[in-house]
């Protein structure tokens, strides 16, 4: 088959990469625009230009959809910061810990303020907030993938000496975290390279004097 | 005027002091409900058993009678902990920083897992995520006091040797607030009150080896 303008149709590979890709951004426009609760697979369909079988197709749930083209938007976060297929995103260990977690915050910081990721984001957070399962379930699928990466270098940071060796790397990278994350969250302080900065020089020589 | 049991009825003073109980009752039963979005000044007057002017004659708006709901519901808290008119709450200063914030997060751990408070606090939480008005409001004025005694407890502590006097307190206290909070928000982890022990021996001692 050859289209109007003379070029050969695309093949049906790439019909569904177009496809999975409308979908993805109408879900994350929607969830943006009008909130979780009222994001249906209906809606989705119709924004993306497709049949809502289609949808059905590949997955099971509005949950599932969501789910995906978070993971996709996070991914491409990734790609953006630098990591590839062949080397997926990991914090870097360049054996200076601070160093190293300072510029994964600043990433982070750029991402938590891009409106693409910003406003489907807070829609989904918000969804968290009242409906726990949904919450466990994004918290399980795409938090913790990341929280995984900052107890790996901290692992690596106790086995090379430069953190405490009794210290449970689980909460201790709450510190780089959580206060960043409450501040986007809750408006509670500004975010800024400085701001995340200054938490990891905090944190790491702790507050008492020494 | 005598009721038919033959009891004085009640003066005016302790029925409009019965009707804005009642009215913050309402309000903080529907946020929890129904969500922010959906309480509206009817709902919360129906629920109360009070004509709608009562309201309006005491409060401009529903964010209005849900801030006072809330400033109501923390002051309930303060006062379970031991606060008095006399005596408003504070965090202690008994010379034992770590002593002294860790009881405050227990009592912190108490009212975030009590129900009265759990079910408003995340609504109003959720609205807060994707209302940005909504939030600087509420944060201003119920969660800003409360940041302000730690900012005081961590300059007397600063005062006596106890945290590094180049520290900025505000940014300090996070690692005491956000790691609890962002677990509360986002089911990422349990909540006890050795969790928060941990936070504060971790805060003031440092990641890193002395």
């Amino acid at each position: 088959m050859v289209t109007q303008s003379g070029k050969p149709a695309p093949d049906t590979t790439r019909r569904s990469e177009r496809s999975r890709r409308a979908i993805y951004d109408a879900a994350l426009a929607l969830v943006a625009e009008t909130g979780y609760a009222k994001t249906t697979i209906e809606g989705i369909a119709a924004r993306a230009g497709v049949g809502k079988q289609t949808i059905y197709r590949w997955w099971g749930s509005k949950a599932d959809v969501l789910l995906e083209a978070f993971l996709d938007l996070s991914e491409q976060a990734a790609r953006d910061a630098g990591a590839t297929e062949q080397e997926p995103y990991v914090i870097p260990d360049t054996g200076d810990l601070a160093a190293d977690i300072k510029a994964v915050l600043r990433a982070t910081v750029d991402q938590l303020t891009d409106p693409r990721f910003e406003a489907p984001s807070r829609a989904l957070a918000a969804e968290g907030l009242v409906n726990e399962q949904v919450s466990r379930e994004f918290t399980a699928k795409l938090m913790e993938p990341s929280i995984q990466l900052y107890v790996d270098r901290l692992r690596a940071a106790q086995e090379a000496g430069q953190v405490r060796a009794d210290l449970d790397p689980r909460i201790a990278l709450e510190f780089f975290i959580s206060p960043l994350a409450q501040r986007w969250l809750q408006h509670t302080g500004p975010i800024s390279y400085e701001y995340t900065d200054t938490l990891v020089d905090y944190a790491l020589h702790g507050l008492a004097p020494r």
